[in-house]
């Protein structure tokens, strides 16, 4: 019987906080569709001044933002994107950008830091008056903090020189910046500086900083004016957004200084596992809020049957692959949680290998 | 100076209550993407018993519900949608279904009362193995209560007669009811009989129900997991909603009881304006909440003056063609609002006149 | 026993001449992907002077000159084209705008004649900057002759007048001039100026003009260069196509003239029509080759029964509904021909008539 | 002044042969869009018969025959397709399967051989029931020959464990076979064999083997059923081609025998190529119609300067990168123009030396 729960899935399991919860109670409201709710007006001045970006929109998801701004970039029928091939877009959201929007993706390898070579990348535009049967390259786009990467986090140097490369192509920078706080914390880099030479940012309120719904995308007028059309289009428009607006205003002001310390519990999981000779683990990898490990040998543990059995103790954990795992810490996991989870993870092992044995 | 407000421009900008505000401040809520939050849990499987379907799913808005519903019946490539020509799909949802889903749209001409006539619309149905230049028609899609028809009830024996022609034709049936619970009470029939024949249905919570957000389709248990997946694809998919559920909850709980007393001060306003000669309005055809109607000689007093001329009084509401205007009457509009805006226009209309006369 | 063919379904039929033939035998060809092929840049030089257009380019059909064209002057995501409700586009083309374009249809009524109230053009107009749930409008269409409108002429002063309202509306004009030609005799009106309100104009060789394969589309020298690369999308780009250029070359040589001798023909199936007591032809509205006429009771005689009926005497004629027929004339049907043909629709009667009787 | 022309940019400059502009002039045709070209029913049943599958289509280009395919077998929306990001699909069709078709592109590395590795193609593949945020794949393609990977051969073997990869797991499979005439050659395989796995395979008949026009799609009676639906969407359904199905057929008839010595030919031209000491040649890679080799030191001769140089020669060739070139071999290539291409070589490079020294 499981008599305490530890959720390391993701940090998208975070709840809203009783500050949220009394936020939403009381927060003034009106009919955002007729551009009417004035909690969601003053939330997205909020961010555009945090992101250093002349406007902001709330959407409901982080996928809508990267939707809707890849699209807004590329609304020219024949356009081409180029991203990274282990890029939270290309891989974790159903190919919207193609089945939706008609973008072509064109990857470039991810090194294993979250960056992309900038010759390989360079060597993939292709411009609108080149060859009759190349599609036109008109966005690219970079992923901060990396989330299949391991949670690493991409420097404003190499961002700002992404940027050049763009410029210089007449081309357009996104950044799927779902987690770019951590990435702020992390580096010690206002998260302005980090998107200067970012077109347009998506960042989501609803992982480590834990309003119940949304992301923000933010960018020039122009963009936002666009996007704002195309969230109608897609189904994104909502009425008296104003009450998850002023939970994602309390998760500003509450949470974003939770986020180091997310860092440091994630290093101390990290140790841990490093102890655990069943498992390969790079600590020093480790720059945020996620830890991915690898199973020495997945003939004895794999990762699908450890998470089973972790889930008996009430450990939640996520396979990657057939060989790798991961967690995610967030405010809501405290120290104590983590060394109940690296407990459960060495039982975990012995009725495994036990089990096994017994075969 | 503007000392009351009284908002007819839509059921849209009705604002959460007490009882909701209260209810989203104690949700208890998990992420939904992740398949556990247990309030959007409850309140989906309610709507589904309510609705008369296997299942149900919340999402962000109406334009989203139809947008799922037409693309999962129509997920083939080369498909055809049959509606009506003044249905809020063609019309107000910015022709997503075929911007975004590569849906073609066959009209059929809208009578009157919101229905199509059904010869016609058998006449436009175009069959898998028709001539090889025709798409194939897969969904009829009615709309209930019709909002660019009055806002009159579709009856359940003419819902079953169409639903009667799309199995004869192997097509589906979704019908837009974003006020379906409007008709429901107007006709003194059952929401679940009223959608019988449907295999899908769109229903809104944040109109004259008053839910701050959120939209609700029902249907069977495949439509609504083949809906899950499009929902992610489109951005839909949110974490903790049953913030927005709990409001949802007693929206159907508080608010479904009060939509009879909305059509009766909606009857008060028509009476009103058939007293105004510079009006047409045509009170028997006000069967719900909504009220059209016509200026005599827009070049006295046109839709567009007479509305500006009514905001200066706090008096909203919004022009809907060169000759004509609506007004909707929610919860939230009192008998008093509905006599002060009726003096309101009264006094606008003295004021425009004798501008006029002026000149 | 079959012993003579009179194929009336459609002027699609004809079969190239021997001095078609000849031409192709001998053209002089290269690879026109590469932009070498001599006798298509001559081709494409002699139908741009013709149409009085800046640029042509050859392609495989109709369909893919209208498609080509509406994606052109809609190549940014969420447009919508107002055409005929009529319209060969809209109704013949498998919705390939929206299904394969993305494009919204919004139709207008057709007139008899083919036309569309211009009062009713400018209220569907939707303007970029319009209410956010409303696609915008960048193209109008016509269809020139109007098939599914009898093959009816629209004038030069009608299509200067959408011309105009497109642009003080900023909108583009298409014609689908699949048989302009037709027109320009019938008019008599040199093409040039039937289309000079026009940004883009499709034109068919292979129907009344002869040619095996193609069609061209005209307009300035930037709709052309966006054509052509979007005709390498869909698959239209081809090869050694001097060869079909050098007979649709012959087309424009040899055919045009010929026209109105098929205009005449058609005049005079028209009136032998009009003497057989089951029919109802409007003889006055046949301005060109085609010829519709409905019968008179459809539960004696039916459309398709009658064209089933004649196929026995080789005469092979095209219901267009439960109620009516089409037939089209061409140069390579003769004056006994049609004496043949209405020979054999008077005897088709009879036994129809005899058989039901029978019954 | 150029007295000669070697162009070796590509086998779709072959021009047409006496023989098929003979065909040509005589052919039996009648109108293939009501499906009555007796010459393009009697072509397709040939080369159904000859790929071994149960039907055959006649399409416009290679291009067209496989968005087409892609579109067939990936007909429902959120489909994703496994291919090498070195394919012809992938870089050289516009990115039309995502553009037009709204299908997921999902890369594989290409061997140098052409292939990718079995497990790298099973590791891609994502099921219909899996994670929410997963696309589906419904379709692997192959090219054989592999133009990008140099035109070398996928063996029998090897496709038929992609096809038996494919069939486990519910997905079909695709060969661009735009040059499989040249891959059965050089293996001494009959083609029939070496496609006998795929679902579906388009083969050009304008490349080697030297018909003006067209390619073809071969699958099962189903898949053409769907095909020539969605041929007709694109505008690719066309009138009398008989004409060019005539000339196809002497194609087959006449060229295929000829394709051994083009082989012979491209192996005496990269044997040519090896003296060089300018270049880098492999020439054992050289298995068909196509040598590519690279600039030892693009500093120096760049392939761009070198195809400049030549082309005052009259001899013509594609740089395929800023370090590499390709020329491709047809029967219109004597072992004389090879002779002359390889002294124009040296002579260019001579010149680009002398005029570097000079600087």
């Amino acid at each position: 019987m499981v008599t305490r729960t530890v959720d390391l899935r993701s940090d998208t399991v975070t709840k809203p906080t009783e500050a949220m919860r009394a936020a939403m109670a009381s927060a003034d409201v009106d009919d955002d569709v007729l551009g009417a709710d004035p909690t969601a007006q003053r939330f997205e001045e909020e961010m555009a001044r945090i992101m250093g970006k002349e406007a902001a929109l709330f959407v409901p998801s982080g996928t809508m933002g990267n939707l809707i701004s890849v699209l807004v970039h590329c609304e020219i029928r024949g356009s081409e994107v180029i991203m990274g091939d282990n890029s939270h877009i290309h891989v974790y959201e159903n190919g919207g950008i193609a089945t939706i929007g008609g973008v072509h993706p064109k990857t470039v390898e991810n090194n294993p830091d979250g960056t992309m070579d900038i010759d390989r990348i360079e060597a993939a535009i292709r411009h609108p008056n080149g060859a009759l049967y190349y599609p036109t390259t008109r966005l690219i786009c970079l992923e901060n903090t990396h989330a299949n990467c391991g949670g690493r986090c991409i420097s404003a140097d190499y961002t700002d020189r992404v940027g050049e490369l763009a410029r210089k192509h007449g081309l357009k920078l996104h950044i799927d910046g779902a987690r770019i706080f951590n990435a702020s914390v992390a580096l010690g880099v206002p998260v302005h500086r980090l998107v200067q030479a970012a077109d347009s940012v998506s960042v989501c309120m609803s992982k480590g900083l834990g309003a119940p719904v949304g992301s923000v995308i933010v960018g020039t007028k122009e963009f936002i004016t666009k996007a704002k059309r195309l969230r109608k289009t897609l189904g994104g428009g909502m009425r008296q957004i104003g009450i998850l607006c002023a939970a994602a205003f309390v998760a500003l002001q509450e949470n974003i200084v939770k986020l180091e310390d997310d860092h440091r519990k994630a290093k101390i999981f990290a140790d841990g596992l490093k102890e655990i000779k069943q498992f390969r683990v790079n600590a020093s990898s480790v720059e945020t809020n996620m830890v991915f490990f690898d199973v020495a040998d997945p003939s004895v543990i794999s990762p699908v049957s450890l998470c089973e059995t972790l889930g008996k103790f009430g450990v939640l954990a996520m396979p990657t692959s057939s060989t790798s795992l991961r967690v995610v810490i967030h405010f809501q996991i405290s120290e104590g949680d983590i060394h109940y989870a690296l407990t459960c993870i060495k039982q975990a092992i012995q009725e495994i290998v036990a089990v096994g044995i017994a075969k």
